[in-house]
């Protein structure tokens, strides 16, 4: 166990540990909480720390609230066509997507296209982690939510729509890890600077403006102005995207009214979650195309260092992480025992 | 007919006619030159000029150089389930965009979702101006097609992919002209560095790097280099999502391959489109969703002024067209008129 002053290595099963027993021990369910121990764990391991371990405290504080029903039983809404429909019944997300992503991928693969809606939802994790097992099975997947209502326009000076994460999946073939990203709208994703709040670290320069719109480079007054979104108007474009798509479109709500719901207890916000699932087979080019396709990015990736394909260094240290461990923040760590 | 030194003001039939002209006279059928004399003055209408008339010039030469079929019938290819398939015949596409449009609007309205996939096709236009129609009709749409082979990874300095552009379109209600909204995977389109080279004007920093790979203002150098994806590697991820999307998940060229292939003759690149339509009135939240979602809209571009929502100036730009003209550039007036 190799450890240094800030962190301590440990085993991807001892992470899976320190995540699980205080998802338990506050009342989660079996089912929630083996969906919810997988992601953080992943993330934990893939060194994306803002959707790791330290999202842990976030779920428990929701149950602890009573503003997550810890044993919610996500409901499969009668369809008909290419539309799977859940109600998570005010639960965790990742167990309901866990029900609903076999069904999305029967329909993907019967109609060439699918989609899947969850309503009524909190989802804290990182997005690739839920299309990921889709592009595994040979299917591209796109997904997204809303996020902190948290992100200006371009120009703008205070929060007009989320984080509004999105997703891609592309699959690589048999065996290999697929082509993935996950990317907030705004430059970067609200945990970014929580973690740096907690590491009492400042921000870059045009990251965030404060409540009066001016910029900043603090965290606690980034948290209470806005974050800029990434690429100006088109980073302000895709997020306004994610809010229709997994608000409006499916029912569920904007993320300024799931900010005006949420008790405020930092665990995750209540809305919609919208999956695609897109079969390759339905569409011309022939068995070969995806390898073809998988080949491109290999030699992408080897042409163009050192700029790196989305996942690159995420899928190295997951390689790294099972083979050594897992260097894990001591803080959250200790502060993650004692929750047990 | 009001003008200055180096525009003409002229009524929106006039550049409809302005662009028609060429397209027969070259032997373009009834048909396409139909869709296409829509698109391109629709924007230039919008002050999209990168779009507009000046596209004309590279449709004419593609015939020309006896690349684009200009009588090319598309044929539907039959398929089950959510997917269409149209195969283009090495036309234009416009023209089997207006035929597989309502056969996907259909299957949307069926099944919840569905994909019209394009292929052999030659795209050059706005794809905001291709899938406004579906959102104008209830109908939420996305869509994505390859552009030119110009666009380096972050962190890169060669093309690796290309500008990729990605369009979102969601209803707001009879009458109401959608939210769409239309960006290419660059920090610019190549027509926009392409019309500043016709004016002889350089690039702003941070736009492209040249053939080795050093930052560049000039036009000239951009083009022969790359141009930098938006918001780093965020708009990279997109672009290379674009290029997989419209190209291997269809069966179609990506947009190396279609670079390689073409005579370069200044017209489009032959390639494959993919469009997305989702119906939601199969999703949770009846009817008053949608009037919710407008209400929205209309508050945000209120409340945030002077961040603007995407395609505010766009439309504005088009209802003063409507009715004061279209201010065209002279140049390029004179230029169409010499080529009938």
């Amino acid at each position: 166990m190799a450890q240094d002053q800030d962190r301590i290595r440990i085993s991807f099963e001892q992470v899976r540990q320190l995540a699980e027993r205080p998802l338990l021990r506050c009342g989660i369910s079996r089912e929630h909480a083996d969906a919810m121990v997988d992601a953080v764990s992943l993330a934990e391991a893939d060194d994306a720390k803002s959707h790791g371990l330290y999202r842990i405290l976030g779920c428990v504080e929701a149950v602890r609230s009573g503003k997550v029903d810890p044993g919610a039983r996500p409901e499969v809404v009668p369809t008909s066509g290419a539309v799977v429909r859940i109600d998570a019944k005010g639960g965790f997300a990742l167990h309901p997507l866990r029900v609903g992503r076999p069904l999305l991928a029967e329909k993907a693969k019967q109609f060439g296209i699918a989609a899947l809606a969850v309503n009524n939802c909190y989802h804290f994790s990182a997005l690739w982690a839920d299309i990921e097992p889709l592009a595994e099975q040979g299917l591209v997947a796109l997904s997204c939510t809303i996020g902190a209502y948290n992100v200006a326009l371009a120009g703008g000076s205070t929060p007009a729509f989320g984080t509004n994460p999105f997703a891609f999946a592309f699959p690589r073939g048999t065996g290999r890890t697929p082509f993935v990203f996950d990317l907030s709208s705004s430059v970067v994703a609200k945990g970014e600077i929580e973690l740096r709040r907690r590491a009492g670290e400042s921000l870059p320069p045009g990251w965030a403006v404060d409540s009066q719109g001016a910029p900043t480079t603090s965290p606690e007054e980034a948290l209470k102005g806005a974050i800029l979104p990434f690429g100006g108007h088109k980073g302000a474009a895709l997020g306004l995207m994610v809010e229709l798509l997994a608000g409006p479109l499916i029912g569920d709500l904007r993320s300024a009214e799931a900010f005006t719901a949420d008790p405020k207890d930092a665990g995750p916000l209540r809305g919609g979650y919208l999956m695609l699932a897109i079969d390759p087979g339905h569409f011309a080019g022939g068995e070969g195309k995806l390898d073809a396709a998988d080949a491109w990015l290999t030699s992408l990736a080897e042409q163009h260092r050192p700029a790196r394909l989305p996942g690159t260094r995420r899928h190295a240290a997951r390689r790294r992480s099972m083979a050594e461990g897992v260097l894990v923040s001591r803080p959250l760590h200790d502060q993650l025992l004692e929750l047990c």
